[in-house]
């Protein structure tokens, strides 16, 4: 990487945490990949600061401060510190429960998703190509600091990733499932994966005949859920009785 | 209202829809508010025009075609036609169900809150001030247009909100709540109210003491759901026997 760090484009091999609380989360879990913390030339103000500049000596991290590099990278202002960390890989766990989002597009609903994932236990994020970066910022910020607590791969197709994990049991989250979210009488085969489609077209026709497939039901009032309350109502389903 | 629209402001007495399905929606169902449309020069582009163009005939509605209007309050780009409509007031049905948004301060969080509560078939959203918007273009963005299907009332505090319908059973989501939303035995006494506090800060000690309290579990991994989360799970929860 070069010295200047350039404003967040997803083909970038790194990218940034905004703002204390996340840049303490990311020096917390993955230390090993932080090349540098940017503060902005007020962040004594800030109660984290402290703990920043622990974790950097710690690990031997250098930090800068710039508020103009600081504006540059959060225009909305209000943003005390920058981690400045490597894409890193963390691959999924095998015997453990997925989500499978196929083609997401929104950095707001991945975040979101993550959240609700790290906070229903299932710890293991698959995506299929296309779709948005886990590490764009908006992402890491929608996520409150989740997406350093979860597994994450990206897959090429739905039957690369189904390829890798032929003893998981399949269920699709369709418009036009097959059964019903709420009288689902088997709803803790482990390990699952729940797979998702895209916020504007959902999951193609195809994916009806793979596992089972499942409906949330709702008036016809609107069109479909928002993708992360989907998301989020179906995990809730599947592990209530873990909490 | 001056011909000349200003972007956004909360006080404004006017607001408008972003996009042609928005329009199309505002135009249906509130046309008496509609005070002008203004489209993109090349709106004709759009398979929703021709309808925009018979609604606005139908009910009078002068329009304008102005690239520099759209630029100015749309400044994302890509959108062929905005709805300059007059706020208008639909107030809370006595007899229904309602959604009770204590402080909420996140203009998307509200619209996906209102995009699950018309789904789930909750259609009546009381907020207590100080609160978002509800004619905020990115709510209604964010609601998929689900803003014209419901009605909503503002209060100056949950007492007032309170005293105007005191028959409605109600349930105060916080992460301390006594009672577990999954194992809730009584989940339909209607017409019920389902209270949810701030983004941040959530619902105040005060709560737990009205109706009865509710959490939803989930692991320490995190502090909370997203708000839209966690009312949309709330709803699922409270209406899975109707849908």
């Amino acid at each position: 990487m070069s010295n200047k760090i350039k404003t967040y484009k997803k083909d970038l091999d790194y990218s940034y945490t905004l703002g204390v609380f996340l840049t303490i989360q990311l020096l917390e879990l993955y230390p090993q990949y932080v090349t540098k913390v940017i503060n902005s030339s007020n962040s004594f103000k800030n109660s984290g600061l402290d703990k920043i500049l622990e974790l950097c000596k710690k690990h031997n991290i250098p930090i800068e401060t710039s508020d103009k590099c600081i504006n540059k990278l959060s225009p909305k202002g209000n943003c005390y510190s920058i981690g400045v960390f490597n894409k890193y890989k963390e691959p999924l766990k095998p015997n453990e429960n997925h989500i499978v989002l196929v083609n997401p597009s929104n950095s707001g609903n991945l975040g979101t998703i993550i959240r609700s994932s790290l906070g229903f236990g299932i710890k293991n994020i698959a995506i299929i190509r296309p779709g948005v970066d886990i590490f764009d910022p908006k992402v890491i910020r929608a996520s409150m600091g989740a997406i350093f607590h979860v597994s994450f791969e990206y897959y090429d197709s739905f039957n690369d990733y189904i390829n890798n994990f032929k003893s998981h049991n399949i269920y699709t989250f369709m418009l036009n499932g097959k059964k019903k979210l709420s009288t689902l009488d088997e709803v803790s085969k482990e390990p699952f994966s729940l797979v998702f489609g895209n916020e504007a077209s959902g999951l193609s026709e195809e994916f009806k005949d793979i596992g089972t497939s499942i409906v949330i039901p709702h008036s016809q009032d609107i069109d479909s859920l928002n993708l992360s309350v989907a998301v989020s109502i179906a995990e809730y389903q599947f592990t209530k009785n873990n909490f």
